[in-house]
């Protein structure tokens, strides 16, 4: 169902973590060793994070069983970017309205400066 | 926490009937109860939904006591979109490369097609 898979995708992403390992892979592939390094979290907390991300299809392993690097895999991202896009017109009206607020503001402002003088 | 508002808002869009009521909030403003109808759950599911959405910044409640209408915030998916977007470049690689693969076999067929003749 497709509306299942982005709520895994969702949930997947809720994590400071998680998206880290995603930053940290979207520069290339790195074993699961390298990925623990930088987070100070031990390597089965990292296996935790990892198996959420696959099962979310957000990264593929190697089958190397001495080196099995991570990968990226942004397909899943496209989908969520899809679905958040169809909103942009509600987060662009709502800055457009402050704009002309602000604009409203200022033009109100240099007239009472004005008459102030 | 910047991290952590990303996490609220992802962990918001985790769920089919939160994304679906933000779907029906992007056509304007919207009581509960009339919220609640189509999803055919109850009204308490209901609140328990809009009480992650207005958590997470996603919806604000009218203070109406008689009519409490609930509307769309969009800016903590400009965030959302925002990380995302990020990725973007990895995704579109990724059909770039299909993309070139599927022209290659075209252009192998072609050629196949040619000789049988």
């Amino acid at each position: 169902m497709a509306a299942d898979r982005l709520s895994v995708t969702f949930s997947a992403l809720a994590d400071p973590t998680r998206r880290a390992i995603l930053a940290r892979l979207s520069t290339g592939e790195v074993s699961v060793g390298e990925l623990a390094e930088p987070f100070h979290i031990s390597l089965p907390a990292v296996t935790k994070h990892l198996n959420v991300l696959e099962r979310a299809g957000l990264i593929a392993r190697g089958r190397n069983a001495q080196w099995r690097p991570c990968r990226l895999q942004a397909a899943p991202l496209k989908a969520a970017a899809n679905w958040i896009g169809e909103y942009r017109r509600h987060w662009e009206q709502r800055f457009d309205r402050l704009d002309s607020f602000l604009h409203a503001l200022q033009a109100k402002e240099k007239k009472h400066a004005r008459k102030a003088k």
